[in-house]
């Protein structure tokens, strides 16, 4: 096996020489997954379909390798010397939420083929494959299902999954995979793509999903941690209709039950926030049967998803206890019925702490500005960590938020993304 | 003139010898507009025409004349000695919530029939017109105007009210007013059928809309009071839509600004109830926007509609500056604005204490067990004494509480109210 030394400055030009390609990337992915208004990359539907074939079509035209799983997701592999080897993936989903925006998480996808694309100019010889995966079916807004693409690849995708129904279109997880060319029936099997002990790492790029670098003045950040979450995706209050006129006492008002329980847990979220214990409780979906709700109606029916997330096992298990006891005292307060419906959770991902201080080291050799971070979202990279893969997230700065048309990274933060991970990279199996 | 004394034992019977028609009217009218489940009477639709054509047919059948005006409310006449003098009116509404019951405002009409064929086959003459008027649009679930169809005939519609759109077609009350007869370009040229001073009295049975009589075991209330009550039928919540895994400071949730202020009126309605002052807030329509919300999203929209009522100016008045004020504290920690849409806003409606009176007294000589209650509800009674007309309701009692399917009035009860209603009028035109 040969082994170069990449000076940082090299890596650094290297990367930089591919800013024209990773723009017209980011343009063609835009321009083909309209989402009026933003960015519509449908899980298990067109617009993820689109972006797995522009990224195919991409790695046809550098001759690299491409393979696909079970699940249709997208493997990119610059073969290395030894093909046995434990490869590095690099990656992240390529699917959106809708009317999303254009860089979560399309950004990690390119992230590892500007990479691959970098090293291959300069010459070197992996000692290992070096992969850029495209994984399907992140956003679990769509099937309520967290990280169904990479859990299909590592064999841990939960019992029931593919019967999960799209929340448009009432359909199966496991038809709509099938329309886009997957095998479900092979997933159901048992079928895994990716033994963990066959990748020596993970490491995924990622726009940050609040402004908290925009904020700092900072342009990346090296992950410390991704919260587990516990999830109701389909709870319902059962109340009583009643006309506008009723009495209190007489009511069972199923919309004052959810915003009792929204305020209970916006207090304890306060609670932590004041003893800087971080956490987040989202209420996505919140409202009144709308066949039935009316100006003059007491609403009998109340719907919602809740995700409640934290970093830390033991906080996670105190939150959901305390969302079971307000239940409880809403129950007996407000005569109605909580029906939660199935719970989803997702286990707290640790990073590689190796991998992550290295990566903060080559920020600094680099003089790029960079913090440590605990991701307040889940990524694939929780679904690695949770199956013994080696992982590290690297966040580039984003003004508005993600899970928006208006996300905004500039190309200069992430091609600086782009350098760390390439130099961490070449530094380790180049 | 001349002038019966009618026992009341003799009303009694004749009231109760009408028990069959009342049973066939409300079957009749039950079968005639089915809403899967429940009731279906549109506001200005396919449900209330048809209740309003019963009607008319009925009339029909027993000679009595019909009159209809610009807004197609219809008018059964029952002709006096003195046709110039004021007249008596009866009646109630004949529209109905989607899925509501056959009682609610049905019951009120059907008691102004029974009460005039008991009268007629008693042999009396009135002094005046004795009239039972089948009030259109009164549930301000449609267009989310309040009393469309008594204050069209009172000429006091609000300015606006017929561009009003229906929540359900999107088309405009006027559109929808024109469709079943109506001319509601006489009605924007000023045009009013009832002028206040040729009414005598209004007077309304109606169901209650709580189960209070049913808990008391009291068949029957006379009415002390009708609510006014301020409206926002439309208002919003502008918040930004986020990342799930957004920290609390970078959120700005429109769903927990609005389950904030239901708390906030929540707690303000229990402060109301501790000092005994009547009230009731209803937060009826109240919800994420079904085209944008989803489990891994921050709600950057809501919804609301709002019902605020008192039986007091000042009460009323002191809830709603409380309301703006929470919006005021509400807007300044959690980041979003509330567009309040328009206003709506109907006066307290006080009953004409000499009629609640005598319906007391009334019901004690008929042994039938009555109390005085307030009604928590609004009525098209109230838009009458709004424009000066004495007024009073009798409320009957049942089961269910209504705007749903599951109203339930014993006959025996409604034929009760009938035997009060009866007597009022045998007493004072008979």
């Amino acid at each position: 096996m040969t082994k170069t030394v990449l000076s940082p400055a090299a890596i650094r030009q290297a990367v930089q020489a591919e800013r024209a390609r990773a723009e017209r990337l980011f343009r063609q992915l835009a321009e083909g997954s309209p989402g009026h208004p933003g960015i519509m990359r449908d899980t298990y539907g067109p617009g993820e379909n689109f972006a797995h074939h522009l990224i195919r079509a991409y790695a046809v035209e550098k001759g690299l390798g491409i393979t696909t799983d079970a699940a249709e997701n997208t493997y990119v592999t610059w073969p290395g010397q030894d093909r046995a080897a434990p490869r590095v993936l690099m990656g992240s989903h390529l699917d959106s939420v809708p009317n999303g925006g254009n860089f979560d998480g399309a950004a990690g996808v390119l992230a590892g083929l500007i990479v691959t694309a970098a090293l291959r100019k300069l010459g070197v010889k992996p000692a290992c494959d070096i992969v850029t995966m495209g994984v399907r079916a992140e956003e679990s807004v769509w099937f309520q299902v967290s990280y169904i693409g990479s859990r299909s690849a590592l064999g841990t995708l939960p019992e029931g999954a593919l019967e999960a129904r799209r929340v448009d279109t009432g359909r199966t997880l496991a038809e709509h995979m099938a329309e886009c060319g997957a095998a479900p029936e092979r997933i159901r099997a048992g079928e895994r793509a990716l033994d963990p002990a066959s990748v020596r790492a993970f490491l995924e790029v990622h726009i940050e999903q609040a402004p908290a670098l925009v904020e700092l003045g900072v342009p990346m950040a090296i992950c410390s941690g991704i919260p587990g979450n516990v999830r109701y995706p389909q709870a319902r209050i059962v109340g009583k209709h009643g006309h506008v006129g009723t009495p209190m006492k007489f009511r069972a008002d199923a919309a004052m039950a959810g915003a009792d329980l929204a305020m209970r847990m916006d207090r304890l979220w306060r609670d932590h926030e004041i003893r800087g214990i971080p956490m987040a409780v989202t209420f996505g979906r919140f409202h009144t049967d709308s066949a039935a709700h009316g100006l003059t109606i007491v609403p009998g029916a109340f719907a919602f998803s809740v995700d409640i997330r934290a970093y830390d096992t033991s906080v996670l298990a105190g939150l959901e206890a305390h969302f079971h006891a307000a239940i409880r005292e809403i129950e007996a307060l407000r005569n109605v019925r909580f029906e939660l419906g199935p719970r989803a959770s997702a286990a707290v991902g640790p990073v590689d702490p190796a991998i992550a201080a290295r990566l903060l080291t080559l920020a600094g050799e680099h003089e790029i500005p960079a913090i440590s971070l605990g991701s307040p979202a889940s990524h694939d990279s929780a679904a690695f960590a949770a199956a013994g893969v080696p992982m590290c997230m690297i966040f580039v700065r984003n003004e508005n938020g993600s899970h928006n048309p208006d996300e905004a990274m500039e190309i200069d933060d992430f091609l600086e993304a782009c350098t760390i991970l390439a130099s961490w990279v070449a530094e380790h199996v180049c």
